[in-house]
Formats: structure tokens, sequence, C-alpha cells
């Protein structure tokens, strides 16, 4: 007897492998996961591909998404431990990284990171020589610049993360102090992620208004209204977030989903990512910072020349020689 | 020194505090966060109110959410332990409950689940009385029957998730075997959500053929093709998942958030919840099970009146004089 | 014999005839239509109602739109030459309106305008009288204020579709000369709608980067690189754009949308629409124009306050006076 | 002095000209607007090139679009007289031809619009060698047959749009009638598009339960309830809106959206499309008609086999005699 298959469907052709827009992540921590799912919730990629090197997880996650797949409006979702599994991605997102010991220290913690993405990394190339490599592991600007040189692609198509997300919850601060939409508040967080980060009060801005021109204090000590806390504020968030919900995931989920975007639909938008900055703001190491990039299809196609202060350009040479410094102690 | 927020906006009128789509969701763990998440990150409601008693992770998931409100496109994102904040909800969605102890009869589990709605459904009633209810909690089935009874509220009101999910399991398994989209992949698990669902098979088609016609022996011990092994794969999904990741999330999530974009925007669709069954299908108790039910503003609109086979028929009623005598043992 | 309803469904309840977030538009020309095919092309609003004293052309476009309800995902659309058809909107758009004869004078054109609304603005308060109004009619500064006068309608609720265009035309008008995605450049259009808006050149920045900061003459007649022929093509789009194809339709639908969106979904974005000025930039009449508002479900709830040049408040203020002498010269 | 633009943005590496998923429409009458309109303003794809013969309502209709870039978040829309312009596009929608003359016969028609795709199809395939071709114009089978062989691509790689839309017309107003969401409401109209039509009466159902079950005489001539009505109405239904509105758009646009997005994101949704029918339900004739076909990447990969009655299968055979009469008689 024929299969329903046969007697319900006359065959004419190949059913294709891929629509061209696949992104693979690797790491399905709570990062990963949110990352996916922001992925394929948003609709930013119909295509998702899951690596990681515990099988049984990877499985119970690839059923729940795909439990989904009728809400998800059909997508193709798959998971392996084999990197073969990942090829001809158009955008692989890395996630996948241990976290800092108790008394360990940093170039310890980011060599055993490197130890994993050298893994991690040459496979994806291999299977993926056209992709972009979008880079979320921590500390992310060290790891984007350690997938760079394992990577062997032009630096515009090795991206880390950044500062979006700091951004992100700095204009969600901002939001809350004025009354207006988050996407209305124009603020940039730039430099290393994390404690170290840069507010660039200069530009902060609603509708072209400076709240410099407002408030000449503002970000400094001697603000009155206090604004600089913002900025406190972004660099606690992850460590308060982590403290009361054990990690952090949707907003980072997000952030990455958004830079997704941004990369598959080719759309040229300002973000802030880790992109190699040498020769930018004076910077003479071979180091990976935030800063406003023109991100599309081909990655990171400019970098925005903001004007920084003096003392802002000292922090960022200042991050960029300690993460030199770290990288010079590297094992590759 | 008038402050930034002075200098820079002229006040003209007062913001409202509800957009009309507000959605509460109560519980906040895997399933509540991913029903959250879903309904954010589709844009099905951009006002999400969540309530849990447990202060800290409560701080810890709003803020990780509010973080992402750039990427969200500014929603109005509230938590709190007290359910004055959940005030003027359109829908509110109940995950919250516990889990079968070891060893645990089913009538203790649900009394347990019982004593705990009474101190969330008559506040959730009290705050929001023109709310829909929409039950996650398990068993699903018998919780509805429950929140219906200590709220007050017309059965076209209150909800349960029921057998959505199942059947969205069905049709990803179905698209497996076809090579075609879980959307155009038409099947429908009804009755109680879980290990006694009934799956339809007659029903059962793609753009119109019944795959009956095509196989008589469908979803029969007789089948050599042996389709029955998909309901079993259904059955046992959520025992599987929560084996290889330790719980479920993403499915139950996109579904919760799929019920709720048919009753936040009124559209009439046909799912698969858990509504009073009494008279359907020669059923004699006061039950809630899982039919084909037009969603819609105003809950449950209409039950659709499947064809059953008598097998069918007496797989819901043996389901219905189980879950009424679970019932007659609570104590409200 | 029963009917197929009957057999196919058993009645719960009764639908609810609204979900909330009615839209009504007034006017079916091409660009009411174009609004309303983009509120719900974009999931803006399931809810349109669409108002015309034309019967026939009425009918044959709800028809147009109903085939297209399975590819909406199921909207109410509704359409009708009376008033009560449009009850209960939260948003009502007007759109209609005369054009321009040859030879004909601004206050002739503005009369005959305004005794178009006088049967349209009373009947759509009667009908719904907590809704928005949101005025798209030409020369629409002066059409909001006519609207807000027979509305009776605080002013907060009552919103012309402004420099919204035009500051959109600008922001992709800048994206091609700097390959640089529309939504990260950043400019504003004020004050009156079309040939006399004023560019706030102090404010356009790319990531919080003022272009007068890389170019002091920009803006100006001195500047080499002409950038103010950007606003002279702004100005002249409209012109353009309706000898070439005859009407505009496309960019003025999707920028009411986008108000609409704002509105419906409460967001508190900033946007250049025409609001009510008196008192703002040293103006003392009472008209409407442009300036970047606030805007959410209570309609403008702030204006933001620029810092103008000179010269652009003088533009401001010659506008102003233009129509506080042609408003003195209506008769209501 | 250096540009603002070198000023401000340091380049690292070229933008690439397509994210892969480009669509071309050709003829920008008031189909193929509101097709490349649908698929911009509902996301399908960020890229869209539209080609005519018309320079300057094509250059209106592209700045008309282009001044709604902010509202559609940074697409990348050409236009041009220039099929160079349309190179690597995924898809090539094709809604280019001219209406039946008072007095002409079909094949005079059928000839002019053959001779007009001598100059379109070519070249179309000589830029775009991997597209997939979906026609649109009309009469869409026959267009759809002469495209394929003026193309020389594989079967499946040419497709017209076909019953997609009377189908969609049919579900709107079987949920008028039962007051359930049209995408709920399954019912397939196949065979020619438009007056020869054919409705599966036997798969028309909701949720599985079959209207027929329910009324057995449903869609014949001796139904009291006069189902057979809708087809008819289906069948109006362009004349209808013609002679109401002039023309129709906006369901064409949609359902061609719909298309584009089953093929570009490669989902295997099925969907009644134009396809080569030879040698199904006993077709000799080398014809193109409507029949559920599964659709993704690769165009139709297969094809739906119904269980017809006799009727409906005469229905087919006597339309695809008819085109094939009409065919033998065009000159290529």
């Amino acid at each position: 007897m024929a299969s329903v298959k046969d007697s319900l469907l006359a065959p004419v052709a190949e059913t294709l492998p891929s629509s061209g827009h696949k992104v693979t992540v690797v790491g399905i921590g709570m990062v990963g996961m949110a990352s996916a799912f922001s992925i394929l919730a948003q609709n930013v990629s119909k295509e998702v591909c899951l690596i990681d090197v515990c099988a049984d997880k990877l499985q119970g996650e690839l059923m729940d998404l795909q439990h989904g797949s009728n809400f998800l409006k059909n997508p193709q979702i798959t998971a392996s431990t084999d990197y073969a599994a990942s090829a001809n991605s158009r955008l692989c997102i890395v996630t996948a990284g241990v976290r800092q010991k108790e008394g360990e220290s940093r170039l310890s913690l980011v060599q055993r990171n490197t130890d994993i993405l050298k893994n991690i990394i040459p496979k994806l190339v291999e299977y993926s020589p056209d992709t972009i490599l979008l880079m979320v592991s921590n500390p992310v600007d060290i790891m984007t610049y350690v997938a760079w040189k394992l990577s062997g692609l032009p630096k515009n198509r090795v991206i880390g993360s950044g500062t979006n997300l700091d951004s992100s919850r700095f204009r969600f601060l901002m939001s809350q102090r004025l009354g207006v939409a988050p996407t209305s508040c124009h603020g940039w967080i730039i430099g290393e992620h994390g404690d170290s980060s840069v507010p660039v009060w200069s530009g902060v801005n609603i509708a072209g208004v400076r709240l410099r021109e407002l408030n000449p204090t503002i970000g400094t000590g001697e603000d009155p209204e206090k604004w600089n806390e913002l900025h406190k504020q972004v660099v606690d968030s992850a460590y308060e977030v982590i403290r009361l919900k054990g990690y952090t995931s949707w907003a980072i989920g997000l952030s990455t989903a958004s830079l997704a975007s941004a990369i598959l639909r080719n759309t040229s938008s300002v973000a802030a990512v880790s992109t190699s900055v040498l020769g930018e703001h004076g910077i003479d190491k071979d180091v990976f910072l935030s800063l406003p990039c023109v991100l599309n299809a081909n990655g990171v196609t400019s970098v925005v020349k903001q004007i920084l202060t003096d003392d802002e350009v000292q922090q960022l040479q200042k991050s960029a020689n300690i993460m030199a410094d770290v990288q010079a102690g590297l094992k590759f």
C-alpha cells in the first residue's frame, strides 16, 4: 500500500535546505536560548541551528522550540553536537564560555575561554566560510578579538555584542526619568562592556535637544540631579539581575536578536558593538571595543567617529591598554 | 534651577495608565516568564504586569525585561507582590502552582493547588472585574474549573490553555512526517491535557484531504505506518522535555501568547482550549475539558461540535467522570 | 433542518463588538485608503471603520480589504456613510477635504474644507466622545485648529499629522547621503507642514554626533556641500510625487499608521505632529504647528522644548501669524 | 575640507548589494504597487526593485515608498526601466499586461499579453537565473504557462497566483456566515482563476468538521441554505470590486505577499497556486491550473492530490482543454 505521504503529495521538486538566512547559536545556556528564542519569536530568521556539547539538553531545547513551530509560523530548527549542522549559516552567534571561578585571575578566565573558542571558531568558519560571527561570550571584547584571530575572517565580519545592551539599559533608565519612550531616548554607552564602559554624555538627547544644553553639569559629580547614577545603574545592572534571578537572559537575548536583524536584513542601522578600534580615538593597540557602528549584511561597514572629551578618550585608551596586556598573555 | 525634565518638556496632559490591553501573568516560573516574554516579543500586548510571591526574583525578571524595552518598542512592564498592580487587566494568565510530590495522590496535589488559587483568583477578579482568566497551572482542566468556581465569572471568561499545546505538538510531528508546514497540518487533540488526551483522527487533514481517506486504519493499532505513534509522542512530550532540559517553557509560552492574541485582538479564531463541557458529547458532569472553541474578546463564545466516534466520546466521558470525582473531594 | 451554523457551533456567549482599539478613517481617497491599509497590514489595529459619502466606492474598498482578511489574520473591517458605524473609536483619522481650485485664495479653500469638517467632526465626537482626532486633511495645521474648535475636545486629543512625514522624508534623504539607515538618521522638520516648514539643523545627528559640529555651515547658503538642498527636496517632495504619479499615498499612509501605533499602544514616542503652540517659542497666537511631541494613548501629553535659533523662531512666529490671520476670517 | 560623511564615518568594509531576499515587481499598476507595498509593510522582504516602462510613474512610486523608509525600518527600494536593476532577485513578480478590449477575443488578448511577456521574462531570467517567477498578470493560468515556456526554468519555479485569492475570498465569506475567523475557515477553490474556478465542497471544514457532514446538500442546487452562493460571490467578486472602485488592489496585493513569504522564508505552506497539472486528476494537456501546492524556497515542491468528485474532475479537465486550445494558437 502506498504511504499516506505518497498518496497525498505528488512530488515536483526537492526542498531546498535553506532560506539563505540561517543563524547558528553556539551554547544553549540561558543567554543562547534567549537569543535563539528572540530570533524566532520576532521573526528575525526562520532558520536556527543550535550547537552545544550537551546532547541531552540540546535535544530538550530543540523539542521545546519545535513544539511551538505552529505558533512560530513554520521555522526550520535543528540542533546538533556536530558543527556540520551549522553549514551555510549567514550568522553564527557564540554564547559558549565558562564563568570566573572564585579567586581566578582575569587572564586565567580569558585563557580558559580562549581554549573553548579554539574548538568552536575554526569549525564554524570551516562550515560557513561566508558567515558573520557575533560574539556574546564574556569578557566579550577580548573574546571578540580572540574569535577574530582564530577565524581568519576580515575584521568587519567579527563583531561583539558589546555595549548594545548597556546602551539599551541606559535608554530605559533615561525613559523612566523623563516619561519618554526608550526608542526616543538617545544615549550611547561605549568602550568596554561592563564596569569600565563610558557614557557619552555630550550626545545624550531627545529630539536633538542635548540634555547637557539644559544641564551643563550632567554626568558629572557636580550635577544636583545626579544623572551619573544612571550610568552607575547600568554598570550594576548585570550584577543586580544575577543577584535577583540568578542570571541575565531576556535583555541580552533581545539585544542579540536586534543585531541579527540588522545583519540579516542589511539595514545599515547604527548600533554600539565591539569592533576593531585600532586607530580610532588615538588607540594604538589591536583590540576590540564598542563604538557606534554601521551594521549590515557585511557586518560592520563603518565606525561612527564620535567627538569625545579628553576624559572619555583617556578612559577608552586605558581600557584598550588593559586589554592589550591581557591579550599579550594569551596562548593561541 | 529647573530640572532637565522641566526644561525639556512642556506638559500638556496626563499620561493614561493603560492602553486597554493590559495582561497580568501570575507566577514567574519558567512557564510564566516564557508566556510574558512571548507576549512582549511578539507584540501581542505592550502592557504586562507580573505577580508573584517572590519579591527578589520578581524584581530581577522585571529589570531583565525592562532592559530590553528599547528592543521591544516601548512596552509598559510592571511587577509586584501586590495584586493592586494588576488592576484593569483585560486578561489574567495564571501559571502559579506546585508540582506533584513523590507518592502524593492526585487529589492531594489538586487540593494544594486549589488552596493556592484561593489566594489568587478572588484578588484578580477584585481588581479586574471584566478580565478573562486564562489558566495554565496543572492539572489545567481541574484548575480551570476551580478558578471558575472561585471567580464567580461567567463560564465563557474562564479558559484553560488545555490541549492547544498538545495540538501544536501533533501538528509539528505531522509536518515532520509529510514535509508540510505545521500551519498547513490540521489535527486536533481534545479532552484532558496530558496522558488521557484524545486525538481526533477523523478530522486530520491537509488542504481538506483527510488522511483517513488515504489510510483507513490511521490512528489504530492496525495501521502499518503507525501514525498513532504521533499521539504517543505528544503524550510523552512534556515528560521527555522535562527529562532532557528540566522543564518546559518555549512551546507553552508561545501557546499562551497565541491564545492571548485571539482574546486581545478579538479574532474569533478556533483553538483547543479547556472550557465547560457540561452537555457536550453527552457529558453530564460539570467539568472543564478541551474542545475546539471560538476564541475572542469575550472569551469562548462557541464550542465546535465535532463529530466523534463512539470510542472518542467514551474517552471524553471517562475523563469527565474522573475529574468530577476529584472535584467532588475538593474543599473550597 | 438545523442550519450548518447551528449544527456546527454550540453558542456559549455573545461576541463583543470591539477589541477596544477601533480606528475610524474618514475619507477613502488615496491617502485615507493607504492609511487604513497600512494600519491593517502592519497590525496596528485589527478593527477599522471606513466612512465616506461615496457609497459605491466605500463598498468596493470594503470588499477589497475584506477579501484579504485571511492574510490580515482576521481583522474586523466595516464601512458606512453613516457615522453611527464609527461608534466607540479610540482614534478617528480624518483625510476628507477638497483641493485648491485654480485661482482660489487660501482662505476660500480653508473655508470650504471647514464647511466639510462641520459635517464630520461633531458626528465623530458624538459617537466616540473619548476618541483622539488625527487630522490629515490639508492645509493640515489650520484644519487641526478647525477640528479642535468644532470638536470641543481638550487640545491634547486633537492632533495633526503635520511634519511627521516631512521629517521622515528628510531622514531618508540624509540616509542616502551618508549610507546610514533612516532610523539612525536623526533630524526634525517642524513648523507648518509644507512650503514654510523649518529644518532644525542644530539637532541633526547620527549617534549623538551633530553634523553641525563637523560642518559649521550646514544648512546655510555658505555650505559647500549644500545640505540645505535636502530641505528643499523635502519641500518639493509632495509636488514632485504628485507630478510623477498623480498623488501621494504610501508615505503619508505609513506616517499615519506610525502615529496611530504610538497612540493605540500608549508608547510615549516622540513625533513631530501639529499641536497647539500658543505659548511655545514666544508664539502668542492660538494656532497649531508641528513640534516634537510625546505621543501616547492620551494624545499629545508633552511638547519637547527645542533650543532654536532666532531665525528658526522667527520663521515659526511668521507661520503662526499667517495662520492666525486665515483663522480669523473663517466662519464656523 | 573633509565632507560630513568622511568626518563622521570611518570606513571599514563595503556594503553588500543585497540581503539575499531581493524581490522584483514588474508592472507598477494598482496590483503591482499593492503587492510591493504589502511585501514592504509586512516585512516579507526589505529589498524591492520596481520595473516598468513608464519612467515618470516609476520615479513617483519609488519616491513615495522611499519617503516611508523610516517607518518601514530601512528597506532597500530601487526602480528602473532597465532590467539590470533586477539582478540577483530571489523572486520576480510579474503584474504587467493589458486588459481585454471590447469585443476582443480571448486568444487575441492572450497573444497581446504573450508579446508583452516576451520582452519581460527572458530579461528577468537573464539577470536572475536562480529566481522563482510568480505570475499575477491575467489570464493568470495561461500567462504562467507562457512565462514557463519563455523562461526555460523548471516547472517548480514558475508559479501563478491563481486561486490563492479566490480561496481567501471564499474563506472570508464563510467566516461571515459562521462568525468564525477566516484563518479558521478551511475551504479551497481550485482550477482556473476566475469564472470557471471549482470550489471543493467536500473538503470545506472547521476544526476538521466537514460542513458536508452537517448538510449533505452543501454546494448543490438542493441546499436550502444556498451555500453555493458563496462560490458565485467569489466569482463575481473581481467584477463587483472593479465596478465599485475601478480596480482590485488590496486583496491581490496581500495574496501576492503571502505567497512571497512562503517562498522567501522556505515555509512549505500549502497554498492554491497555478502550477503544471499535466498528469494530475487525469489531465493530459500541458497546462497550468491551481491546485493546493507545497510552496517554499524551491517554488512548488509538491502538489496535494485532493480527492475530487467526478464532476469536479470534469470541470478541471474542461478548463484544461480550453486552455490547451488557446495555447495551441499562440505564437511565441
